[in-house]
């Protein structure tokens, strides 16, 4: 298993680096969308699959030798940037921008044809995936068990989260947590979730 | 909100439509892991920023003007197409591959280092999505409510899923599932499914 790393660059470099990784990441965000919408011809789309395969080759030319791990500055940075939910060199992440509001996570995030289950609306499964995220960045714990009351169906555009914890024994702490769209709560999210023996953020 | 639509295509032009998407779906898949895993400077990055913009260009071209909903023909063959668990269209899909075991359903996946959430494990959420799809598969209903309980954390790497109706009543199905590895369970799922009033299967 791969480790939480430690890299000695300044804030400068890590600005640079997201500076560089983030227009790359929209780009193939955008791909993803266009590969879902697209009704272009066959010729087309074989075209379109071969410019993919020469950014890939390009890329791959030097490359780590496997996931991305969660790496840190000497200040405490985080990067994890290779998260799913938020990683902003994971372009299957919308990505959430988690940000603080006293002691509650929030987080706002649009979602479009990549997210989508039933017909227009979001995928139950990716709102359980952003709500974990954000419950368990609150408790900067491991999810140990997740409830989710779907209250209603969540359209697809712009959505919020909010997470928090609500009590907190040993190294356990129950977290709660909504998605909402404009007119209010579609699901809830209720957690106990368990800090590492040896701490890391996740 | 679009609407389950009705193709009238045969099953030959269904294999046909997947044999031209299948391979384009995968190089984005591909590209989505070099982006994560890349090593390469700043002026590599851009120069496959470029080409991953001319391959959408291309792409969208002829687009649908939202996303993909699910499409069914008059055999009622579906093509959740667009979907984040199964899509065949969706990069952001591993895509997991639903069949039927006698009453219950089963997938194997192998997940990359695109769904790492701490380093080297799979994060919770992937494990929430994958679930509560193929629990909602089993049911052929929405999520009502899910509940996981993350028994150890799951390594990245080959996964099995597992989901069975253990329970029936009007529009409601208790459905109970698994998530694996080679070492056996690391995750279980209990929801309640419901039905959609006019049927139309997730």
């Amino acid at each position: 298993m791969r480790q939480f790393v430690f890299e000695d660059i300044t804030s400068e470099e890590v600005a640079r680096r997201t500076g560089v990784y983030t227009p790359l990441t929209d780009s193939v965000r955008d791909l993803i969308d266009a590969t879902i919408r697209t009704e272009v011809d066959p010729d087309t789309i074989r075209a379109a699959g071969e410019l993919i395969e020469q950014a890939t080759a390009l890329l791959r030319a030097q490359q780590s030798d496997g996931p991305h791990g969660v790496r840190y500055t000497a200040d405490g940075t985080g990067m994890p940037w290779g998260n799913p939910a938020i990683g902003i060199r994971n372009a299957i992440a919308p990505p959430m921008v988690v940000t603080r509001d006293g002691d509650r996570r929030v987080a706002d995030v649009v979602l479009g044809a990549a997210y989508e289950g039933p017909p227009g609306l979001v995928h139950g499964g990716i709102c359980a995936l952003l709500l974990d995220h954000i419950l368990g960045e609150a408790a900067s714990a491991m999810t140990g068990t997740l409830t989710l009351r779907y209250v209603r169906a969540t359209p697809l555009g712009a959505v919020h989260l909010e997470a928090e914890v609500v009590a907190s024994e040993g190294r356990k702490r129950t977290v709660r947590g909504s998605l909402s769209d404009a007119e209010g709560i579609t699901v809830t999210a209720e957690g106990i979730f368990i800090v590492p023996q040896k701490k890391g953020p996740r």
